[in-house]
């Protein structure tokens, strides 16, 4: 038996894609036409809730996990077997884009309502997700509902994590539960038959090459740390020189050597997003700073030559401050199974729409998936690049196209299952 | 006729001073045992009330003036003439210490305590002043009331300045006024014989030099500057290093630069007592980066050398992004009077207290008095020289020689007043 593809290509809906693009984005919309919506925030629940209403108004199941992810289900001929899973999130970065995560999840959606409108009931259910706190800008690190997923990372101990105003990832999950008391739990570590995200680029590269598809080889690898530079406070103007002990001079010397050194390495990026002074005043000599460090590199290689580069960096920028770095999180470099690179660029070419191959420079869940099932990821171009702020902005001829490519790709994948879960 | 100063130093009651600094230190207290008394915040009018009440009681006027300075007045015997002021502040920086500018408010107060105990009715008036908004850590620059009581500030203007969350100094003082409706005003710009202000030093030397009391000789020339970086926000890993323009590492090598070249300069202070980062998100590129920069040196011409190493440590640091520079305050270095100096060492010496000429590195409103009216300052020590911090500590010995040397000085003045205000 194959797979209905014309009448489901047919069936895949531009127009309806866009207008639910722009549904969700109002929840926590900003003024510059971007959103903010943290993670477990109000904004975030009431965003899950539309998706609930929409996949519920359809006949789709909803349910979640103890790691807050959703899951919407289209089901399969054979309820037993493994889902095919696709799908991203709907958290975002403070003013961030509107389609950053929210693509993936609503072009997941799109094509389970175009199976619907096609008729098209496939042999295993297909499941759309919505994985809990990807972006760590409230609880970091992020991606902490795919990491539970997979059990890369224990329930406990990921509860405990707390956000800036000392609320933790537990509390925040106990009222998320308290808001979705309609919403019945599935299992985390559920057997997948494989897991497909789609996800605008982020980056410049499909828009240069004029190509609405990327299938993703890989991921960029990446280290991120928190710095805290302890000196101690005194008046601006009195504090002889010999005798200050300046967190922020400390800080910024830091930094600045992290920037000479990644300057030195082709294509090295390093970013120091956060800082925060204790206290805060300009006639007050900072008694600490603290920083997130950010370094991604396409080698691994440079990326732990970079990670000695920064502890060179504090130990000749010190003086006589303490500097301690801690290492939050830290992903190699990695590559996407072939088979699931060659599903989808079949997808796409079946589907009509001109791909290329491209190299993921941020990291995703699906970095997470990908040792559990096998995994792949598409992307469509953004304009000029920009993520990761209001400005972000998508064609809707390529929300289109790439939600083509994740339909042929979700249907050969229903219908030709690969090898399915690890364990 | 001579001041009857034994008497008046036999008045002066050290454990009644020690327990008003004590009684306002709980206004604004810090778990750490400072204050967070900001200007014309909820806990500054609750001080000013004590002020007012201890004054009441003992038979003071309490008075206030447009730009919302308190005035607490010992009656002369001529009250036509112009008094004698001296006085410092109660606000403080954001947990700040207990003793900057309370110490001169509570010292001028047991003077004025002193003289009612002994008997004594001054020829003209003393008043204590508590000068509106010295520290700049609400409403930037500080010292506003010193300025607008001079003239030096037009009040307009000065109303016009708003605090990070938006309210404005005119504001606040009418909100002050709402909640001081029995103290009654008098002009800016009054006739004054002399100014007398007592602080802690706020440095280490005295402390060092085993010294209860500073002459102070004057005032150490301070920059003060607030700088913005712009770039553009962008995704932390997939904007290329070439299309960048990360607002945060352009002002980290900035802020280093500025170090670097403070360093190079023998007795340079330069502090970035605040930065703030647009958006401030670990794996987002910093659209903007907000930062002061405090310069202060005893020379005018190593402060404006600075300012030139300031405007090319932004030049060389920029690289994509713009950097604006503005100069928000801008003092030279000042000498008091010879004939105050002389004054105060007299009343010192006439008191019994060593004391020692010594020159501000921290700036004061005696810096403005100093243009209305011969004006003078009397240090004291503090423990390790360590100020603007909760762990600012003055030994009680200390705070009972600077009022008796005040107290000489105030009762010198009085009786003998030197040629008074300028207009």
């Amino acid at each position: 038996m194959t797979a209905p593809l014309d009448a489901i290509l047919a069936a895949v809906d531009g127009d309806r894609l866009w207008r639910r693009l722009e549904a969700l984005a109002r929840f926590g919309a900003t003024p510059g036409g971007g959103v903010t919506r943290l993670a477990l925030s109000a904004e975030e629940i009431a965003a899950r809730r539309f998706l609930i209403d929409l996949a519920r108004a359809r006949g789709l199941a909803a349910f979640s996990d103890a790691a807050g992810n959703l899951f919407l289900r289209l089901e399969g001929a054979r309820p037993d077997r493994p889902c095919v899973l696709t799908g991203s999130h709907v958290d975002s970065q403070p003013r961030g884009g509107r389609f950053d995560g929210a693509f993936g999840v609503m072009a997941g959606l799109e094509v389970l309502e175009a199976f619907l409108d096609a008729g098209a009931t496939p042999p295993v259910a297909i499941e759309v997700v919505a994985w809990m706190n990807e972006e760590a800008s409230r609880f970091a690190p992020g991606m902490m509902g795919s990491k539970a997923f997979v059990g890369e990372w224990d329930l406990p101990a990921m509860r405990s994590v707390a956000d800036g105003a000392g609320v933790t990832v537990g509390e925040a999950l106990d009222a998320l539960d308290a808001a979705e008391p309609d919403v019945p739990k599935r299992p985390l570590r559920r057997p997948v038959a494989c897991f497909v995200e789609a996800h605008i680029e982020q980056g410049p590269l499909l828009e240069r090459c004029a190509t609405p598809v990327g299938v993703v080889t890989g991921i960029q690898g990446t280290r991120r740390y928190r710095v805290t530079v302890s000196g101690a406070a005194g008046h601006a103007g009195t504090v002889p020189p010999g005798d200050r002990r300046d967190a922020m001079m400390a800080a910024a010397r830091m930094i600045a050597r992290i920037d000479a050194a990644a300057a030195r390495v082709d294509g090295m990026m390093a970013t120091c997003g956060m800082l925060r002074l204790e206290l805060g005043a300009p006639s007050v000599i900072p008694a600490e700073a603290f920083f997130s460090i950010d370094i991604r590199h396409p080698q691994d290689a440079a990326v732990e030559e970079m990670d000695r580069a920064i502890e060179q960096a504090a130990a000749a920028a010190a003086g006589p401050c303490e500097i301690r770095i801690d290492r939050i999180a830290r992903a190699p470099t990695l590559e996407f199974p072939e088979a699931m690179r060659r599903r989808i660029a079949e997808a796409a070419a079946r589907a009509g729409e001109p791909a290329t191959d491209i190299f993921s420079a941020a990291g995703h869940d699906a970095r997470h998936l990908n040792a559990w099932c096998p995994t792949g990821m598409i992307f469509i171009p953004c304009r000029d690049g920009i993520s990761h702020a209001e400005t972000e902005w998508c064609d809707p001829a390529d929300v289109l196209s790439g939600a083509r490519v994740l339909a042929a790709t979700l249907a050969s994948a229903a219908w030709d299952p690969p090898g399915g879960s690890a364990p």
